[in-house]
């Protein structure tokens, strides 16, 4: 049976051998939920880049640019890091490829690679990811994103969600942070706002859009799309 | 008011800056356990060790030593990593000094060694170590050991375990790491072997002695005893 493991946060890495394994990386607030989010708009694909510049530099190649530092939209680039900012009309998304930088959630992904496959999670494209899963039939690691190499509770979250919904073809109980992650889960699942409000990350960036956003960031099956790496850029499978 | 932190890996160490701070390290099966265990009865001091080699070259010394890779006693030496090594009788250990080597605890300890004190918790002597926290009026990490880098189940409820002692002078609420702890601790603490009996630490090291021992390394307050780093060694406060 193929096991599922959560890795708490990106600097943890390198004791995880993700070789023959699928990686599904997860940046609840806000990254991953906003390239969920933005795939099922219309954007074509997505390039991850890891430096503010060279995101900027794609826009000269008619790419649309998101960028976030700590939180907020950074300056000269068309998005930030709001899911929102792909459905309020404000930029046209539809058609359009985006290059996109974000504090934590870059990092988890380009640090992934060496995975058999790549996918992108949230709780937006909670049972999509599950299905692929169930269809790939391999080890899983969870990728969180954490909050700059720190643990944070949105993304172990979300691992514990994802080890309820494969619990019964996954091996989930081999991994102490597996175990973690799901009871955790169980308490917060029945008021999923009011446990991240709790959240260190969540109060960090207290703010009228962010709780906005978290409160559609927490929506589990908005999305029936599963982000996958392929040639250097995320696309819908 | 002071913050309690809780560090989920050695691995997450350079994340945190122990300057100024007070670590507690803990690995709770059976490093720690034992070493509180050893200085209750009656051992002089402790020198934790990286290497089996250099732990051996104490003998010559007049040290005890002390050494367990992969959760059995090393060849070669008096004594494994059983608190139950200090108490059966088999070894007499009043005023001696104990070289010891452990698979986690040690590397925890000489990585945490920036701190301002570094003191070893267990539950064993949770109280004795939740006290001198609260004399010292410092910011607290707590170090999980883990396991070979990895996040574990037993370290963890020993941090939340803490925060919960400290809940009334200590903000434990600033970091998403220690708010999983209390949880954790909060859901396993009515049944704690039992819980711990999922951890798959405690299954990977399952025989009799494992189980005996970890039915006594979740005893709360058993000794009123804060062993701390002084000058290359570890000694009852």
């Amino acid at each position: 049976m193929p096991t599922l493991d959560v890795c708490f946060s990106p600097e943890l890495l390198p004791l995880y051998n993700l070789r023959g394994k699928v990686a599904v990386v997860v940046d609840i607030l806000r990254a991953t939920s906003s390239m969920v989010t933005a795939l099922a708009a219309g954007v074509t694909h997505i390039v991850p880049v890891a430096e503010l510049a060279e995101c900027r530099e794609f826009a000269p190649q008619g790419y649309l640019t998101a960028a976030e530092r700590d939180g907020l939209q950074a300056e000269g680039v068309d998005l930030g890091n709001s899911p929102f900012g792909y459905l309020d009309g404000k930029v046209a998304v539809q058609e359009r490829a985006v290059a996109i930088t974000t504090t934590n959630g870059t990092r988890a992904i380009h640090l992934s690679l060496s995975a058999d496959a790549v996918v992108l999670g949230a709780f937006l494209n909670l049972e999509a990811v599950a299905q692929f899963l169930r269809q790939q039939q391999k080890d899983v690691v969870v990728v969180c994103a954490g909050w700059k190499g720190m643990f944070n509770l949105e993304d172990t979250l979300y691992g514990g969600a994802l080890a309820e919904r494969l619990a019964d073809g996954f091996d989930i109980s081999s991994s102490d942070a597996t175990l973690a992650a799901l009871h955790l889960w169980q308490l917060a699942n029945p008021d999923l706002a009011g446990y991240l409000l709790q959240s260190s990350h969540v109060r960090r960036l207290n703010s009228l859009e962010v709780n906005q956003d978290m409160d559609f960031c927490i929506r589990l099956d908005e999305y029936n799309i599963v982000p996958i790496w392929q040639d250097g850029r995320i696309v819908a499978l």
